[in-house]
């Protein structure tokens, strides 16, 4: 919650009245020529309408009209390791805060080194995304808006964060694991291969296509600044509006 | 994030003009006793300076200045199975509201439904509390003042729950299992002591204090109105200030 404190209501009356004062001398010095009259109203206004202004700042913090607040939403980015979830979902964020937004960006990088104990089998997988959907959820419910990158390959879990959330904007990077492997340069790819990992999306599970998310970024085809420009764009039509 | 709208700037610039014009006019009036160029004057003053406050509002709305925020912490409620917790921290988060804060009320009542594998050995218990702790702290950390219920009885995951947060509270609900089960009136504690439930703090797990939780409610000898008294004081005293 905000508060205005009395502070800015002073300064607030201050600023206004050297503004208005100055006003009233002009408009009674060009209506009787009376430069010591024009001071003098002028003067007098400034003691009156100073006390007068503050208090009608003080009644005005009482009165919620108008202030609105843009209804916040989870922009939700999955896809293979490696499609670009993290970098497209980063500027997006950098350009909702730019906007003024409170933005929350949570990340699976962030997020597992905080539990451990969380593994990678599609069930321990599908718990962790329904856990990021409710903390997503609850943030989005506060005001705030969410941006997550997950995998999060599984459709179960993802219907999850999308059913918990108030209004929930799916972007599925889509790309081969191919192309994915040439950009992976943490060579989790060739581990995967290798045996090393199990459960890797793209190499020994599939990834659960969503039936219809609201935006889809062909990835292989597509610049991560265009791919950002899409994204925003489409927030900026649908969801950054003043209601 | 708030925005004041355009249309509010106009309320507030109809508004201030009613009381000032009238005070310019009956000054005007009182030094040169004439009516006509008070009313000429003050009429001359409403068109002037209803667009001048206008554009004086816009510019404000720019200006951070004096607009404060209470810091939000997190008060996570601990204690026996039917210590009273949901009581007291349900009251608290009343008043807290009633105060003006936004506050999110978060029970195991109301997560666990949400993830049904959760079980209840110590394993289970320590990762749902941490996540319960990282769900209140992202919350916090956007704004949002939390008021957590959880049996909580291990001491580790709840000083992970204390060290994720900015400023945790942590009142610990005390009193003898014998006198909850007293209380418990959906029968928890005769099924444990059936052995129908295993891991039941009080029963055949113990309820770890923690050395030094902020407030200590003696639940056998305190009237439930009264522990959220003992609360909300320590919580107005300290954090309901605008820094």
């Amino acid at each position: 919650m905000i508060f205005e404190t009395k502070r800015r209501s002073v300064f607030k009356a201050v600023s206004w009245r050297i503004w208005a004062t100055v006003t009233t001398a002009v408009i009674v010095l060009i209506f009787t020529g009376e430069l010591t009259l024009a001071i003098t109203v002028g003067l007098l206004e400034v003691v009156a309408k100073m006390g007068l202004y503050f208090f009608h700042e003080r009644l005005w913090t009482r009165i919620r009209y108008g202030r609105k607040e843009i209804a916040p939403f989870v922009l939700w980015f999955t896809g293979l390791p490696a499609s670009g979830k993290k970098i497209v979902a980063d500027e997006v964020t950098r350009r909702l805060r730019e906007f003024g937004l409170k933005v929350e960006r949570i990340d699976s990088h962030d997020v597992r080194p905080l539990f451990p104990e969380t593994g990678f089998s599609p069930d321990e997988v599908d718990r962790h995304v329904k856990r990021a959907g409710h903390l997503a959820a609850m943030l989005e419910k506060n005001g705030v808006v969410v941006v997550a990158s997950f995998v999060s390959p599984y459709r179960q879990s993802r219907e999850f964060a999308r059913q918990v959330a108030g209004h929930f904007v799916e972007v599925h990077m889509r790309s081969t694991a191919e192309a994915c492997e040439k950009r992976d340069d943490k060579g989790h790819y060739a581990l995967a291969r290798n045996g090393e990992y199990r459960y890797f999306p793209g190499v020994d599970v599939a990834y659960e296509e969503s039936s219809a998310p609201e935006i889809v970024i062909d990835v292989d085809d597509t610049d991560f600044d265009v791919a950002a420009d899409q994204v925003y764009d489409y927030l900026k039509r649908r969801l950054l509006r003043v209601r």
